[in-house]
């Protein structure tokens, strides 16, 4: 399991334990199940869902199943690669939206096809889910996932909207990243209740629970876009700063930062593809006043939130995979 | 209507009678309901839903729902919105993937707010389109539009590995066709069947009558492509053809011309971005062999295969519309 793999000297969590051969399922459906009239479109598709991501979409949704005493059946792991094929539709067309180069350590869909192939694989892909979604014949669950893809690209459009302005508050971006990742993340829970039928105070404790770890993931995915290893994030530091994004670490300097720092960040940032001597010097920023460290801090505060709804759970192995999940998302490099 | 106004000198068939207030309806919802958390999503929706098109794919729905003895209720004006919205989101697309500067005589969203922007106004209206089918709660309705979605976007890829080709037979180009636009006249047709509860043979007839049409309607689509008046069809005469796209007209070029002008055709067309001088070249080439008449004369047998379907039928106003709309496709000029 990837998943497992943490940075040496961290401990290696058996998170996974109980979801160990669904997972492996779902891997299998992913590497296979793309079987389009179009060549191209299983040659692309193929490419952009076996480029292994962490795949923290279908365990949790696998998860939440096994936490509500899910048995039989191979609905959930069909429904845990929906998570993934809707995940992985919106990484393509972002990739188009942000003219990346890299994804998962890899050429990306766009840069070795061109855009007009990976909008339409994109689509395919999302079109493909809903086709799924409708074979499944529960209401409960598509309303889900579609609710969930809505605010994505509604959260990815505020993004855009954003991008390239300094002034952002912490809600704004707060409200933009639940939106663009935690509404998905909740939705998987979501599905894993519904799908075992769990009672409405479980099923809505697991959406409470996904929607605080979707935030508390993507704080630290951005903040990850300042300190980690490029080797193992798969795309460049300062990506994100590249591009006119203001993340948590920034938002906080121009809050707290001294009078000169924050006029620096303020002349730097507002345009896009900044050069690679006025990255170093937001980094450096970003290294004085720790803010990686604070966006941590808040992040873990998603994390506990995000766990206390979990207390209603008597303990159980799926329980402590999703607890340890959570906490993985605060010590993962990438 | 604007469906109604034929060029000077047609008859002006009460087409669209059964329907008027239906398609008034429509117009509204088109106009007023995108209602996002995203403002940008808004403006760029109703930009692109705004700029009136035919409305064919609503009007074949709502016909085909009369047809079939409709009678109560909004879900008829609801559905036929989703297939407007269904096209509306793969013209958005399509004008990404071919980096077209007009549409509908006006400036294509891309070009007006950027790629990014358009691929996700594209996705969301789409997504949009799942929501309202699932809250219409008929899986076999869901399942036609479904359906219907992959084949175009299949189709769409399809096109792409055509592009800059030229032994393009009729069949690959009729199969690309089919999938890119047919399929979404089919289901339109389809679930205006059984949304009225109709027999089983009446929804085949309906299904397959809308088939047939939608090959006929993009075979002279892409016939007009070489005659069309560029202010009537609002995009620029010859824009396929500059494109590297291979359609009927000289498909037929290719089969029935002289060595010399086969040869002529297959210098020119297999690369992309034709100059003017090649392009006023081809498109002499077709008057000579009157290729477009040619391939009126193809639409024409599909136009009367989708009429043949519609004899189960006995005579009514709405089956008068749907046989009136298809004969108008033949003579439309835009």
């Amino acid at each position: 399991m990837r998943i497992l793999k943490e940075p040496s000297g961290e401990p290696n969590y058996p998170l996974l334990h109980p979801i160990e051969e669904d997972l492996a399922c779902v891997e299998r459906i992913l590497s296979q199940e793309i079987d389009s009239q179009a060549q191209l479109i299983c040659q692309v598709a193929s490419y952009v869902l076996q480029s292994k991501g962490k795949r923290i979409r279908p365990a949790l949704l696998l998860l939440s199943a096994r936490l509500c005493g899910y048995r039989d059946g191979l609905r959930h792991i069909r429904l845990a690669s929906i998570g993934e094929y809707l995940h992985a539709a919106t990484l393509i067309h972002d990739d188009i939206i942000d003219d990346s180069d890299m994804r998962r350590g890899r050429p990306s869909a766009n840069s070795r096809w061109g855009n007009g192939l990976s909008v339409l694989v994109g689509d395919y892909l999302y079109s493909q889910s809903v086709k799924h979604l409708i074979e499944d014949e529960d209401l409960e669950v598509m309303r889900a996932f579609t609710d969930a893809t809505l605010r994505m690209v509604e959260g990815e459009v505020m993004q855009q909207e954003m991008t390239g302005k300094v002034d952002i508050s912490y809600e704004d971006y707060l409200k933009m990243i639940t939106h663009k990742t935690a509404f998905l993340f909740s939705a998987c829970c979501r599905v894993g209740a519904i799908i075992s039928e769990a009672t409405p105070d479980r099923a809505e404790a697991l959406t409470r629970f996904g929607l605080n770890l979707g935030v508390a993931f993507q704080i630290m995915d951005d903040a990850l876009d300042f300190v980690a290893d490029e080797g193992k994030l798969g795309k460049p530091v300062g990506k994100d700063l590249a591009e006119g994004r203001i993340t948590f670490p920034l938002i906080y300097i121009l809050e707290k930062g001294s009078r000169p720092d924050q006029e620096l960040l303020r002349r730097h940032t507002p345009g896009r593809r900044l050069q690679e001597r006025q990255v170093a010097e937001i980094l450096f920023l970003v290294k004085k006043y720790q803010a990686v460290d604070w966006a941590r801090g808040i992040a873990q505060d998603y994390v506990e939130k995000a766990k206390a709804h979990l207390s209603i759970f008597p303990p159980s192995e799926p329980k402590g995979g999703l607890l340890g999940l959570a906490d993985y998302i605060l010590v993962r490099d990438r």
